[in-house]
């Protein structure tokens, strides 16, 4: 075990590791080293394979700045945002099911008063969305708060484009009270593809996957004493639905935009969020 | 399999790809988020750790430039480097096994007379490094190239130096005459540390492992009809034959250096290589 051989690779970096490594640490690494090797084995790389590879994680990296997280959207199109995201909001039958934060939240977006719009520039077609934040037995939670932000009708969040949408377009927090209800308007939301110029957006093409995201809203939403949830609702019958680039759709969480007739909004998208206790 | 389910997060996003994908690319994909997924699963990230690798992926790929190639070096501390080198050079018994090629070879040193120097500044204690290029069955050939190259006696190669060593300081190329036989003078290698200023560096230093390399020759034998070999001889007795930060060490390439009494060089290190026919 001394040396490196093909048969023992992966045991020969493990035991380099010290004694007094974090135990959290040393486990994780093992277990990194164990399946990197077991992937290597099972694909025999080529020397030109694996100068691709180191090539396209070196783009990716250098793709990043403060304004582009490309390692984020690696992660998001091969399904491991979501497969962490699942791992740590496992909740009994009945509590709405999380989905990924995404880049686009801003903290400090204003507070406002139920029924009232987010839509600052007006563009888009109207859409109340409004339901109640309930407990585990239906009960309704007061002073939940209901953090919700989406794109315009052109696909672009506010912090995409500072210079055309005001600040906080489509973007307001909301307050429950005894009723637990929630009720705002905004602009019914259309699916956007994801940044897909740089390596991520290669590799989706060379895979014959498409970069777009189905129209969704999202909330974020918390109240003392239940467990925080992060997730969308979806507009059902999306095109995109069932090809998600960032596999965040739940079957539980695509809810019917409906046509309202005669009333202050065009469509209506109610849901009704059920938190775990902490 | 439509949704992401934690459950079936690999065959969801395998499912994914489209028919027309390249057959060997669908193969390595399908490894790769087959393997991703389990090492997920096992570990089972906090958000917090998910971001931590992040950061760490996104900082060495823009520790990479022109000059530094931080992925190859994680690629080389994980082992995978050595395996991928393994994987593409298995060689049968008696055959010189290969070792990892490193980022300090320069195409084109020059050629030169068997016997010569191939130290330019002098400096580090005096080697002669000598034996035969052989066939499998023990026979000379004849017409083989050996490209050599090493560090200096303060560990640095002369492409990390240009303004202190003179260019092509410590390579040189020889040809094999009839006898199969190299023979050049150059100084002992010593040990030197891989760049460890890096995420790759704090890694390292995190699991309790140093970035030390054992001192080593480099070589390149190529001869028409057999398959190049890429390897080093190892200074036999270096403190790091055991822990080489990269896993270059083969039992079979470690290579005594002798003190020579009264002769042109202070020391002498002899090795043959045995080449595989193509």
């Amino acid at each position: 075990m001394t040396y490196f051989s093909e048969a023992s690779s992966a045991e020969v970096v493990n035991a380099r590791m010290g004694a007094q490594t974090d135990p959290r640490l040393r486990a994780v690494m093992h277990a990194l080293v164990t399946h990197l090797h077991a992937f290597i084995k099972d694909v025999e790389p080529t020397t030109e394979e694996w100068e691709a590879a180191i090539a396209f994680l070196t783009k990716t990296g250098q793709m990043c700045s403060d304004t582009r997280q490309e390692f984020i959207l690696l992660s998001d199109v091969l399904g491991v945002s979501m497969l962490v995201d699942a791992i740590n909001h496992r909740r009994p039958d009945g509590a709405t099911e999380n989905t990924v934060f995404g880049p686009f939240h801003v903290d400090g977006a204003p507070e406002r008063a139920m029924g009232e719009t987010i839509s600052l520039d007006g563009k888009g077609e109207s859409c109340l969305f409004e339901g109640r934040v309930l407990d585990l037995d239906g009960n309704p939670i007061q002073g939940a708060v209901v953090d919700v932000w989406s794109d315009n009708e052109d696909g672009f969040y506010d912090v995409q484009q500072p210079d055309i949408q005001p600040q906080w377009n489509n973007r307001g927090v909301f307050r429950t009270g005894v009723d637990g209800a929630y009720r705002f308007r905004g602009v019914k939301p259309v699916s956007y593809p994801i940044p897909d110029d740089g390596p991520v957006g290669q590799m989706l093409e060379q895979v014959g996957r498409h970069p777009w995201r189905p129209a969704h809203m999202h909330f974020l939403v918390t109240a003392d004493g239940f467990e925080p949830i992060t997730t969308h609702t979806f507009v059902a019958g999306d095109p995109y639905l069932e090809s998600d680039a960032v596999f965040g759709v739940k079957h539980s969480l695509i809810v019917p935009c409906e046509p309202v007739q005669g009333g202050e909004t065009a469509w209506r998208s109610a849901f009704d969020f059920v938190l775990k206790p902490m």
